[in-house]
């Protein structure tokens, strides 16, 4: 039995921060996974170095589920982001160990391709409307076939999924030590956000799916009023339309729209929508390899929503390492009950950190066929961009009251 | 790509009939997979040969998923015994394939052992309390830690599970063209079952896992007295105890009795057995790999049963094949939420034509290390033993109504 | 007693297979059943040549319930396609023999006729909505009362219902080993189908009875949307608009739209809808006679849904035979919660080898007066139509994912 | 407005792992928060250290309530053992602050005493049943009102709750960097558990309230077999029956016992107990300050149990630090659904390391009356301790499988 000889973590910051583990054995095989958690990463980077790591040296890498378990039940502390995103992480790299063990690709030791390629959805946003179109037939240029849209609320800066400046990417996390404070207005955003699918529905007409993300800003009554207004336009998702530690508040929105539902980015595990999907309350999960406890765990959140004819819609934020991206469309490639994958880009510095196989083409993006995740990691270089401080937003309503960002 | 050159059926008659499954890739892979049901061979082997195998020539053996939904979603007539069969043996031949490319045996493939060995449960019958208390004590000697009692009721020579003749290996399944009736009684069962439980527990303690088949005979309210009844002989499960196509039946039993309850040799599908599994009506999922679509199937059922907290207790009777065996212990071996795994034994004869690298030792047993399932079909010396019509017997009371057997 | 003294199988190609099951008892009294599942009709055949028949020599030909309960319970593998075809054609064989001893056909037997005729539905289809409004007049013209309409889809080839040459019959079955692939687009569907009963109902005003069939395409939400989308068009029924495996998907439907609901052509059993009946989430029940466990258990299925204010809208396609039609108009003229019944028609080639007492007239069908079931089977013709493999169509989405055709 | 100038967090060992944060405010005021999270104290101190403590700096100590929102919606990551201790000990610290500007012990803050002293039940446990007989003896002796009795299961070394050596503290968590594995098996603890009970009750009789923790072991159907097997015995509580992620889960057990029912000592969040407490399938409900988001959460918590008539009953082992004890007193003496509180007693050398106001009396615990939490950090002992990686165990059941610990 080949045994696992090292496992590092590593933080780095080619415009943003990541964190990465990397596993090897006895033998030199490597195995790499995503345990970036945007604005906590040193956290997840210190349960792995200090708490995870040190229990895999000496085991058998092949026993991936007995690795998982260990550290599930063994942590007794069950749950919640920091924990599933270090289990995740490790999870991630011994796939990618077991992938260049057997010479095939992640996806081959899941079941084989279900499919020619990944259908992913891009960001298309704008200060105003007039912005926004300009985006939309950008991105509509480069083939996508899916566009989230998402503009400005007059007067209401903070706006989530808004570059701060035209042209720039979004990134919401703000580098330095305290978060950025934006104002927010429900009833303003209720008034306004139909113009905006009203106004790409007239430009462009039903071509693409047109996705929208709610940001879980509205109660479970304004979220049912905002799917039945906007249900002529057709969206292929309103995501987040209310938080969900209340599985149940999802029960009202669905008794008054047919607009479908998507939600699970900022869940950890099954127990976390068990309800959402028993009772059929969603259309689409969406949580994801890095913050799910990894491709161990994801699995059993996909065949569980299968039953209830729910589909997987993956986040897949720039804050996800392309190690996330990679594992992620290996399991898109499989997965039967796919609905479509989040894609948001990287910068060319973040890509050279990552060396990848995955690719995009019209529309649609592809694993590759590398044994494993098919991504690896560039150490030497990442060490040249070290861990800057950056926080995501806290939302603030217009009386100062911390609302849901 | 590789490609499906050859998908060929086998049915072969080694002391009892058993349906084979070979596809054999264009490198000259070959995968086997087990298609025996009981007393309905020859429909599944006609579902094969005729229908399915022909849509496997071409094909990229690789992709498991797609062939599995192609079969159940394109068949448009879903479900049943025959169907889920015929899709399970040949998912068992894709996966003993993906496995030889691989170099990995399935359990590799499927995460890694999560324990040293799989613990298997035998049959002691008897046709009288005396009898049985000798079978128990030969196979307690021999190491289960797992055994299934059954004995005859007086009186009635058909109680299922019992050999015809005493020291002789239990086969239900009667040659010829018509099948065997046997009497039954619910009420004369009722009054002589606890007394076998009393008369082991008095001889032999509590130091095994103590197991008993219903077998589909009673009521619900009948079951839930069996159940209350032999509660102080704590069982580690009472199977089958009323059939189950109301899968809403078990909630009366449930509110009775904590006896600890099996279900789902029949079942072929995860639709069969949601709501057991949902509801918690039962402790113990018994559906195999043969009958219950292949490992892609089975690996949803059991990932299903998990979240309620259900163990698996895969059927293992003699007439699933080796090859069946060889790939329930690999699962058995992998699968987090294992219970248990019914072991009933083959004669020489049978394992001959069947060469595999599973094993016994000592109440467990261990599906070897060869890559893929580790069972190998001797195609020459199974056309010496030519099919053999067989039956499961029929069950009727003593009025003449047709029961269940 | 008589007793049963041959029991024979017979597939025939007159333009698409069928198999017919004839029994025939000691004193040359002779019935017929049904037998055909489209694509996989051998797995039948072989179900009853290899393994029922032979058990019915020598049994009384009379005990219908007994024999039926024997093949049920005593399979031990209940349930699914083949084996209730294989019980439902071997049933309404001897219901078909009751009916000649008695001298009365099959619907005195059932308790006499509740109506004067069988309000059959017929299927118009086009390339185009123009062309769809051509059909429809056409049948307008013949009579009908009762109109499905189907078009293709813009750019989708393979939607379901439509001929592949305009004017021709419309037989989705291929001839050949592997099955037509078809693209499919809901997205693409959602978008044109509202437009259909625009048009036609514009056209022809709502003097007939609107159908459509969905074909299992949805998923619940979508389902959901499309279903309040057209209202106001007053359909008679929405067909099968999500898959029912999953029976409890169909109350989020429920929940938003007022549009009936039919489903169960690919359901086997009871079982199969026994949530979809008992919590009211359709409004019509579309068993079949063949593949539903024959007269026996349809008998069931149709009063259980009647407790539930659920009536009959059995399937009837060409791919289920001249008998079975007949068997399904004798039911539909007693059975009191009767709907409607489907009626597709058949090729003079077809009819000729059923010679049959059935007759369509002005938008109703009756079984005629001749004693069983007033259908025959032409053995001599037959065998001049050996079996063609034919198998039906795959649907796959854009991306290449197995859909539910 | 006063603000906040320092935000630090230690690490020190003396005897075991603790995690303390102190917050300082610009004059000179501090307020201490336990944030020990046993076997993963690094990565909470990583998480108050780079990602919370920066935040503090400059705000208000005074909004509590702003801070805790912030934090938790701030985050975006929601909920999880790590997130909310690390969230809990900022909360406690900021209302030791506050109790200490307005010279009031924290109690008063919450709305004054609802009682003289604060029930507290200690540990009883053996390597034998005669052994814990002794052990209950001595704490009977010391006062207790309230004791918990383990006793080892014959052959299990690892038992849950047994010091490894008599007469030592029990300290299940071990110094290294691998985790102590421990063998189980449900079998022998249902088999062992009622002589426990029985033993006590014949010896002692009722006086005393008589509590059991089965610490996550068994399965639902067994928890409610154990439940209904020890009623005689009339328990104070059956603590953690089965694992609670599954909160429905607890239904089964509920049906079949009235043994009460704590659990929720590895939950964090309100949203962890919602289901269970909805429903009251539990009677005590057991989160901590530390761990479910310090005393602004757990106010919530409590007020949401005492809706449903369920009482507190705080996890208080030796892994919260004296600082956790503190405001648990505080808290249990306001609330009003108050239960009973877990009190396991510290080393000297620990109490040392944090001087406290709080003291033990008689089977009664009161928090003291000085200002705030009436607990301190002496940071110059707490230096000489320092962190040592320590382990809480593993359990496997004796094939090997990873169990619940």
């Amino acid at each position: 039995m080949t045994q696992i000889a090292k496992a590092e973590v590593f933080v780095t910051c080619p415009g943003r921060n990541f964190v990465t583990v990397k596993i090897t054995t006895g033998d030199g095989v490597t195995g790499v996974g995503d345990a970036t958690l945007n604005g906590r990463e040193l956290a997840v980077a210190s349960y792995l170095k200090d708490h995870l790591c040190p229990q895999l040296i000496g085991r058998d890498p092949a026993q991936i589920e007995d690795i998982w378990q260990s550290f599930y039940k063994g942590a007794y502390w069950r749950r919640g982001p920091v924990t599933m995103t270090a289990i995740g992480a490790i999870d991630m790299a011994l796939w990618d160990i077991k992938g260049k063990v057997a010479g095939l690709p992640l996806y081959q030791l899941l079941g084989g391709a279900s499919r020619q390629g990944v259908m992913v959805y891009c960001h298309a946003t704008g200060h105003s409307i007039d912005e926004l179109i300009d985006d939309y037939a950008k991105h509509q240029e480069q083939g996508f076939k899916a566009i989230r849209v998402q503009a400005q609320v007059p007067g209401m800066e903070g706006s989530y999924g808004i570059a701060h400046q035209p042209g720039e990417a979004y990134e919401p996390a703000i580098k330095g030590q305290r978060p950025d404070e934006q104002l927010w207005s429900n009833e303003k955003y209720l008034d306004f956000a139909p113009k905006i699918f009203d106004a790409i529905r007239n430009k462009f007409g039903f071509n693409e799916h047109l996705l929208h993300d709610v940001h879980h800003r509205l109660s479970p009554i304004e979220a049912a009023r905002l799917g039945q207004s906007i249900e002529d336009y057709r969206l292929f998702w309103m995501e987040d339309p209310t938080p969900a530690e209340n599985q149940e508040a999802f029960r009202l929105i669905r008794q008054h729209t047919v607009t479908p539902i998507a939600t699970g980015e900022v869940l950890n595990s099954i127990w976390d929508c068990k309800t959402l999907i028993e009772e059929q309350l969603i259309d689409y999960i969406r949580t994801t390899m890095t913050h799910a406890g990894g491709i161990t765990h994801m699995r059993r959140i996909a065949d569980f929503a299968a039953m209830y004819q729910i589909r997987t819609g993956s986040h897949g934020p720039s804050d996800l390492s392309p190690i996330c991206m990679g594992a992620a469309l290996h399991f898109d490639l499989w997965v039967p009950n796919f609905g479509v994958q989040e894609y948001m880009g990287y910068s060319e510095q973040m890509l050279e950190v990552f060396p990848h196989s995955w690719s995009y083409h019209n529309g649609y993006m592809h694993p590759g066929e590398q044994p494993g995740l098919g991504v690896e990691f560039d150490e030497k270089l990442a060490a040249k961009y070290p861990y800057q401080s950056a926080l995501l937003p806290i939302a603030r309503l217009e009386d100062g009251t911390v609302w849901n960002w």
